[in-house]
Formats: C-alpha cells, sequence, structure tokens
C-alpha cells in the first residue's frame, strides 16, 4: 500500500485528488495540508466526502510528512512547489507537482513567463508527466511535473501531427474552451455564478502562460521550434476542456491517413480514444473521466487539419493525470483506480 | 461472478447502471436490450463508454436472456414490466424493475395512480427495494420493485419522524426539486434545453403518481394512513433530488432530540448521512453518489419540523440503489460497487 | 422629466435601475454613487451599458445630490439607508428604499430580525411600495419602503386567500426558490459558479429576515395575526423567484371559484398575470420583466390550496417595481419604462 | 405606423421579432403565421406576451396578409422563404427575410451549400442587410436578405482589416460559439436539456453552411476572392455568439494602429462597440440588445492579429438587425426599438 500526502488539499485538484485515490485499490492518503481551513475535517470543507474520510487539514510539516509517506502531491500555485519540493526529495520521498514549477526543462521560458525559479538545478531531473510521451522516464523519475490543463488537451492532439512532419509548425493555433473549475476554488469577482453564467468570454488572449509549456513540449515532438497562437475561453459548466486545433497541412494528406496514424499512434493508450471519422468529441463524455477524446477532419477547401479534443480538466488535465504517474513511478498498473467511466449523463 | 442483463438499456436509468457495474467486482454485463437502437453498440450511444464495453443493444429475446443471466434489469417504463418480468421469474431469474409496476402491495392504489396491472399475483412476492427500510425482505426475494427518485428522496427523510410518531400524519407536505434528467432522455418540447435552463416550474402539482408509492410507504412506516400533499419541480441541473419536507410536531420536540432520533434510526447505514445541526444538503455533494444526505430543522414559531434530503436521482434515486439491491439479493457487500463519493466539483 | 439619483448604483438593483431607467420617457438619471469603484464610468462596471451612459460613479454627498434630483432610490443593505434618508426627505427629496429599513410598521419586527433603528419615527410616514395593495397611499407619499424579492412573490400570491378569509391563516408554508442574482454581486464562497451551479439547497430554513416583513403585510390583509413557515432555495439561474404556496382551506372551495376570486381580485393590475387553470407559471417567462404570474390548484385529497407564483427578483422583486412605485409617485403612467415583455428565449 | 405581418411567427425569430416590435413606436403587428399551433394565441406558445398581444397564429394566406401589412418578416428555413417571397414583392408588401435564400449574390454559392433557387432573378435585387456595410441600398431596397448570425459575428469583426489590406486573406480563421437558441425550437436529441447542459462541442467543421455567406461578404469588402476556416462550437447557455478570430498580419501593423483604425471605422456605427485596448468582449453584456462588442490584440510572437466579437445570435444576429433594416427601408430612426441595453445580470 503506497503511503500518500497531499499538499494544497483544500484547493480543486487536491479535492480531486482525494475523490480518485479514496477508490485506489493501493494507495492511502496519510496526510493532507493546506494553508487555510487548519483543523478542520476535509469532509466538512468538501462534504462530498462525508463518511468516507476522517483526515484533517494540517499545517504542512515537512518533517513529519515525509516520516508518513511514499509520495507527495503537492497542489501548489507555482513558485509556492519549488519551496517545498526539494526538501522532499532530499529525504526520498518521490513527488508529483500539479503546479508550473516542474513541467519545464528551459529555465529561460520558464523565467519568463513565470518567475525566477528557486531550484533550477531540479529541472534536469523533472520529467513532464505526459505518460503518452514520456511513460519511460517516468517510471524511472522521483519528481515529475505534471502536465497544465490546457497544454495536455493540446500536445496529445497535436502530437501525431508533429511527430510524422504533417503540418506546418509555425501555422498553429489552439482555440480552447475550459469549464469554470479551472480558475481554481477562490471567490472572486471572475468566477461569481452571475459572472460566467449564461456567457462566454476569451481571455489572455495569446499572453497564457501555458503557452510556453505547450510549445517547449511541441517543439520536443516535432525537433524543431514550433511558437503557437493559443486563446482560451471560460465556458459555463464546471469541468471539461475543449481544444479546437488548426493547422496548415505540409502535404497532400487525405483525412483517411491522418485518422489511421493517429490510431496507430496511439494504439497502445488506454486513455486516449481516437473517434470515428464523421465524430467530434463532447467534453461531457469524459467528465469525471481519465480521457481524452480525438475527432478530426481535413477542410479540403484551406488545406488546413482541424482536430478537436476534449478532456476533463481536473482529471487527465490535473489529478488524474497525476495518479497515472503515481501508478507507473510506482510499478502499479497504469489504470489502477481510473477506469471510472465518464458521468453521463 | 453474477451475470447481468438489462433490459431498457439505452434510457438514462439503463446508461447509469452501465456505468456503476462497469466497475463492479462481482457484476457481469452480459445482455443488453432496448426497443431502439437496435444492433448498435451502446458505446456509440453513449460514447462516454467508449473502449470499455463493446456490447450492442440486442431485440428482446427473454428466452436468449434468461439462458445466459442471474439477474435482469428492467429499466422501463410503467406497464412494460409487466409483459416481460412474470416470464422471466418464472425462467429462475431474479428480477429488479426500476419501475413502477412491482412497487405496490396496494393492487387499488396502483390501478388509480398507472393502470390495469397485468400481474397482480406478483405484488405479494416483490418486495419494496428500499433496503434502509426492507434490507431482510429485499435479501430474501426474487423480484424487488426499486423505488422511484421522488419516494426514495422523501421515505427516507420522514420515516424516522413517523416511526416515532412525532408529527401529525395528516400535516406532511413535500415540496421536491429534480434535475432535468428525471424527465428521461426522449426529446420533447419540456426536455428542451432552452425550455429548461435558466427557469424553474412546477409541474403535476397534487397529481404526480409518485404520490401514491410514497403514502404506501409512509402508511406502512406510521402503520396508519398517509396521505401527503407533494408537488415536483424542475431545476435546470442534470442531476439531484432536493426534497424539503413540513409538517406539524406532534410533542412539543427539540431539535436536538429529533437530530439524536435521526442519527441513532440510520446509525448502521453506509448511504443516509445525517448532517451536523446547522448544515443542511445541497445535491452537489451526492452527484453521482449512493449518498442520501439528510438536514433537519425545528420552526419553534409554528411547531413544524423541516426535514431536507438530498439524493442523486439517478443513483440512490434508480440505478445505484438497484445494485445496492443486487448485492443484497445475491449476498454480496451491500456496498460493492457504490463506493464512489460524488463527483464535486 | 424626473432627475433621479441613485445611492448604491454598483450593486445589481442599481444596475437593473439604470437598465430601467435608460428607456423612461420621463425619468432622467443625474447622479449615481457608491462606495466602491469610485470615478469609474458605470458602463466600464457594467458593460452592457457602453454607448448609453457617461455617468460615474461618485462618493455620496447627499448636499449635492439633493440640489440636483426629485428622486433618490436608495439601493442599500439595511441599516445603511437608514443614515442618509432621513437627511433627503428633510431636503424635501423623495425617497424610493430598496432595502428593508422602511418597509415596516412594526419596530419591534424590525428590530428582532434586523438591527437597532436610527429613525423609528419615520415607519409612520412610510409605505409599503407594492402597488397593487397600497396603490393610493404610495401616490401620496415622500418616502416608499420598496418590498422584498420574496415577499412580493409570496404577499401577492396570498392575498386574495386571506382578504377571503379561504385559508386556516396558521397553516401557511411558504417553499420559495430563487436565482443568485437574489443574493448580491459581492464574490463569496456561497456565491461561486461551482458553489451555485448544478446544485439545488436550501437556506436560511425558516430563520430567513423576510419573514417578518410577510408576516406584517399578511397579518394586515388577513386581519389577524398571520404566522408562516418560509424556506428559501438557491437554484442554479441568474434571475426568477418560483414561490410554492400551500396553505390548509377553510371551508369547502372549489378550484373554479378560487382561480374567479384570483381574476377578480386582480382585474385592474397590468403586472399581476392570473394563468388559466392548469397552467403553471415558470419564471423564464417572467425574465426582464415586471410581471408576477400566478397559478394555482386545489389539492381535494388534502383540503389545501397551492398557489405558485414566479417573479424576475430584479424586476417586480426590486427595481421594476422601485420605478412603478416612482411613476405613481409622481403621477405618471404607472406602466412607464415597464412595458419590456419577458426575454424569452 | 407601420403595419408588419410575420410569417414563421412561432420560432425563435419569430418569437424575437414581436418582443421586440411590441416595444416599436412605429410598427404595429397585424398579422402573425406559422405551419404549426394554428388558431392559438401566440401568448399562449410564449407565455412571456401574456396580456401583451392577443393575436392567434393562422394559416399562411399571401392574398390576406398583402393585404393588411406594409412588411413581412420572413422567419423560414432555407428553401421555404423562396416559396412565399416573389408573390409577396408582386404585391407591393416589402420583405425582410432572415433565412439564407436571399442573402447571396452568387448563385452558384448558393447551390452549392444549399439547393436549387426557385427566384434566382431576384438575387440582383435583394441586399445583404448588414446596415453597417450596406446601409445606402438597404434603404433602398424591397427585398432584404438578412445576415446569419455566425456571419454577422464574423463580418462585423473582419471588416476593418480586409478593407484597409492588413491581413493575408487566406489566413483567415474564424472560431466560433453559439447559444443553444441558434438550433432553433425543434426539439431534437441535440437540443435535449442533458445533451447541452455541462459540455461544448464542435460540430459541422469546416463544413457549416454560413462558410459560403461569409466568405462572398468578405470577398466584396476585400476586393479579392477571400476563404477561410470556420468552426461553429455549442456552448451550454441561450443566447450570443463569441467568435474568435485570427489571421496573419500582411505588414508590421501595431495594436494601436489597428485598434485605432477600428475605432475610425465604426465612428459613426451606434451598434457596434469598439471596446479599449485591453478589453475583449463576452455574450453576457449583449444578451438580449443588438450590439455587436469587439475586442482585438496582436500575437507579435507570431504576427497575428485576433480579434473577439460578441452579439446576441437572436438580436444583432437575427431579429434586431431584421427590425434595423425595417427601420431604414421606411426611413425611420435606425435605433426605432432598438434602444434597450443587454440583460445583465
Amino acid at each position: 500500500m503506497i503511503k500518500v500526502g497531499i499538499i494544497g488539499a483544500t484547493g480543486y485538484t487536491g479535492c480531486e485528488l482525494v475523490r480518485i485515490l479514496l477508490c485506489h485499490d493501493e494507495a492511502q492518503l496519510v496526510a493532507l495540508s493546506a494553508k487555510d481551513r487548519l483543523d478542520e475535517e476535509l469532509a466538512e470543507i468538501y462534504p462530498n466526502f462525508r463518511g468516507m474520510i476522517k483526515s484533517k487539514v494540517e499545517k504542512l510539516d515537512i518533517e513529519g510528512m515525509a516520516s508518513k509517506v511514499d509520495v507527495v502531491f503537492t497542489a501548489l500555485p507555482h513558485g509556492v512547489s519549488m519551496e517545498v519540493v526539494p526538501d522532499l526529495l532530499a529525504k526520498g520521498i518521490k513527488v508529483i507537482d500539479l503546479g508550473a514549477d516542474y513541467r519545464f526543462k528551459n529555465l529561460t521560458a520558464y523565467e519568463k513567463w513565470y518567475n525566477i525559479h528557486q531550484s533550477p538545478n531540479l529541472l534536469d531531473k523533472t520529467v513532464y508527466g505526459l505518460p503518452e510521451l514520456h511513460r519511460d522516464t517516468v517510471k524511472q523519475s522521483n519528481l515529475v511535473g505534471n502536465p497544465g490543463c490546457y497544454p495536455t488537451s493540446i500536445i496529445l492532439a497535436l502530437a501525431p501531427l508533429l511527430r510524422n512532419k504533417w503540418i506546418d509548425v509555425n501555422s498553429i493555433i489552439a482555440d480552447s474552451k475550459s469549464g469554470v473549475s479551472g480558475a481554481g476554488c477562490s471567490p472572486s469577482e471572475g468566477s461569481h455564478y452571475i459572472s460566467c453564467n449564461e456567457s462566454i468570454k476569451a481571455y489572455k488572449v495569446a499572453a497564457h502562460r501555458h503557452t510556453a509549456e505547450i510549445e517547449e513540449q511541441l517543439s520536443d515532438i516535432a525537433s524543431e521550434e514550433v511558437i503557437i497562437t493559443f486563446t482560451p475561453h471560460l465556458v459555463p459548466m464546471n469541468r471539461g476542456i475543449l481544444s479546437t486545433l488548426y493547422a496548415n497541412l505540409n502535404k497532400d494528406a487525405n483525412l483517411e491517413s491522418i485518422h489511421q496514424y493517429y490510431q496507430d499512434f496511439y494504439q497502445q493508450e488506454e486513455f486516449v480514444r481516437i473517434l470515428p471519422i464523421g465524430k467530434m468529441p463532447e467534453t461531457k463524455y469524459v467528465r469525471g473521466s481519465n480521457y481524452c477524446d480525438i475527432g478530426m477532419t481535413v477542410d479540403s477547401r484551406t488545406k488546413r487539419v482541424i482536430v478537436v479534443s476534449a478532456i476533463d480538466n481536473l482529471v487527465k488535465g490535473a489529478s488524474g493525470q497525476a495518479v497515472q504517474n503515481m501508478n507507473l513511478m510506482f510499478g502499479l498498473p497504469e489504470n489502477m483506480g481510473l477506469k471510472m467511466p465518464g458521468l453521463y449523463p
């Protein structure tokens, strides 16, 4: 039984980790910490857990936590993870960081879009935790930078096109649409019900931090520099990201070949579902599940390919993927605790 | 491994049975039948199941199904179940009927609110499948009438008050609010997005068929005739029922005693959660789970007690409870396959 | 042209007053004040007004405002209105207060449910601004206490029953359901999108302050003391209140007589629509309009009458009714600026 | 007073025409026809109109209608308008067609994306009713093809860029997001509440008929052929379209110059609001109003411009724009009946 700690347990990704781990056969939650709501039972903060977990939220004590756990999930804002991760690693604890601090190899990119890094030496050792692309290194790693929600939906959708040099790497446009849980649980004018409900908006247009993360990974896949235009949107729903991706085809490719290549590319992947030609993903069918659904078409009039992907931002886009990484790091079946279908209706 | 068939697999309760049974350790889906969408894969109809189940929807063949299964869930409109249930029972198959046909002992009540019964002789043998009240008989039964969604939320909330004679049985008012999945998956003017979204309405005021079912059960608990006023409402959300129940207190009871009695009454029940005094249930915390959350207060100015209960209409209000009954009928742990927490956020 | 000032212009009821008054032929907005967002253009705070109004939000200066306006709407929390209303009245300005401070004749009730009153002497002079019941006194008044949203929906629905002594005054139960705008624009855990969306809850069960206001008015109508049980609920929608009202019939009344009486009672009222027998109101049909829709039925099994009413909480439940009162106070046609139909779809 | 008839009065755009015209000072509804719900009062079909209009829905009688009206709005599916429009014109009635039949000059394009045209000779005489671009010809016309909802949001957003040759005409990508009312009022699996709620999907990717209409207009503005990639999405909200538009900049243009050009381009336009730099539109602020809000930014990393526009699909995207056209055709102030601000919250 793997003993698990969560730092930042009171946010949505923390809550979602608990939801998944409560049904995981080989993991046991032994420590929950956060900055706020100390000494409250987690089940009072998230009453969906009433009757299922007795644990209280505790003030972070790295020493104490390290003595009890095998692995820690850090579900913290960027800049905060790096204050605790080096200490945990030093004590021999494996770490899966759900923030941005350990997603980059490129220190310059991180520091340009985020802030000064406190433990740049660790960037060599961290692995970008997208199992479909980095499974083998995840297995060997003690520190995984768990991918962002938008990046997961975009990278999985574009990887086959880039790997096979199908598209002009300068032509990529990513138009993503996210549910409101992606904005976190802090009350603000922007997260007020009235502000979100019955409306859609674009935000941080061509200026969202995830751009850097996406570009580093896409460039790595393409073996050349990839620069994209990325626009996130806020949609009135709790969960889900739909990414619509546009790129100019390099060569005269037909839809059937591209589709076949996607199927082959993700042949072994349980959590990536390539939809039949003619079908497009909808976020409702991945709600609460760890799947990434991908559909595509070719616009022969403009010689563009359009790929659409759907994930649950809190599962495959965060906590589900983190558990998938944990399973890999501990030699467990990769899908353990992640076999739940989407909650539809 | 229990072999399971579902008749009426393409409706929402059928879909929800599949969702739950896919994660059940001791049940195996072996036959799905429906009237429509024949020969389609269920995973094409409900793409949340893509990659998880290969089964196709087949035309009902009772003989064939009976040869393969141990138990059948009939997820059919009232009046239709009774066309197939007697044959299944005759072939030694256990049946859990999610419709209304086998919920009544009182034939007159059934025929007044529904229609002529085709197998009235079976009413003696059927058990009302609310495990918290009828666990022992469910265990012995081959035919369970699975409770309606509104009745589940109302009966569980009122049972302690009636058992302990705390309230005037003629004073009960049940004001219930349901999500839209309760109305089924057929497209209609009333289920159109625009019709439901951003609005609330009452419907079938004092005329909903569930009234009869609720009254039969409440009368049984109270050992005297109970007649209630019941008003269902439609709320713009997918899942969930909140029932707000009003009754005049018979005696001078304080909130603490009543609350304590509820705790004692449901002491052994995993799926009923009595909230602390001062807390009231919200449907979001039971979404996707098999729990019934109950809170209460006393209005000392008017000498009324107000009890509020929340369930997921498709889980504890239908398919989850049906699996709970299946577990009991086959001697399995009652919570098998039902341990998932609510999906929040 | 009536010159209008709004104190508390940045809240939802302030915003709604602006929306209505921008289309009012005889009113001109000349002063907007608030505590926050000073010196910002209202059209930047509420961008729906871009291009329609240039006014900035100013710090409250009673002297200055009084020199410019004929009437002031105070859209302030209870306890705050009474700090400014006496000064405005003293300067000869008419006041319509959208808070609770001037809704009561009964000082004791106000002080029990709210707080110490600073200008109790004004309670004699204030008029409860429900035009359908108090039109003549509103016309004569300089100070109107504009009704609360829940009270409007409940009092209009029950007035005919009480006036005609049709019901047992001790048997009234009011189960109300409100959209989220009723909770105001301040960000909080309770107003977070994720907290409200896809859920329903009861709150302040048998303890909401509007109870006192409702009871004072109902008692006045009934000419005897009326005590009710009132439970508000929060529904995932922006606007709208649906109140479901239950009472025991005193005498053997049939639905037709009751319905006819309602029609007669509200014969002259443009903004109260009695629905045909068999129809029940839905909040979507009053969205954005000043109507109160009322439907009813009789539960002959339990000898109860059930009345359902629907309003837009921000229009008939607040700012629309306030403008209706302004029209009366200034001798304008009562419906001026209020002729817009509901926004459906 | 202009006498108005509506053919297709029971759909959403018909209903929205009624909503607007009921508050129009110079228009009077005198005839409503439709194929279904004959002889019902419109106010029973759309109860938001209760107490405001007595008219019944009648079977279409062109002769009879023509004898009573000055102008007819045809709110019909494509292919159906052309069955009635020639007759109306022949009788001297002005026609504003809300369908696609009279939006094209290019017969080939129409017939490729739609169907065989029955009155191709009228295409010379019809005017594309986007007043901001074709005001003068609308004023002179007896037949206006009222623009589609997506085209309105896209053409207004791109016109300045194309007019000033700022962008590569082969690089345009239009990613649009629409509320559900855009799909019409017919119940279907796709319009079921459960199907739409809590989800987003792309549909008709690179295959939506509006593409042809958009391209004809954009080519006309650019004076060269423009081919675009257009992807519509369905968003869980009643009203609103947000279009996010991407194009490669031809020349080194900075945001300030582009923004200034947009302000100049739409200087005289009441219904187009160019937002300040740094602000982006949200559909909630145009809900129920005739505005088109436009914001923009430049992605200097990729040398792309990104323009975002928001409209209410039923107002500026359909019935509001149709009334704007009527005003122009009859020499009335263009904004008559259209001065209502957005309904927010």
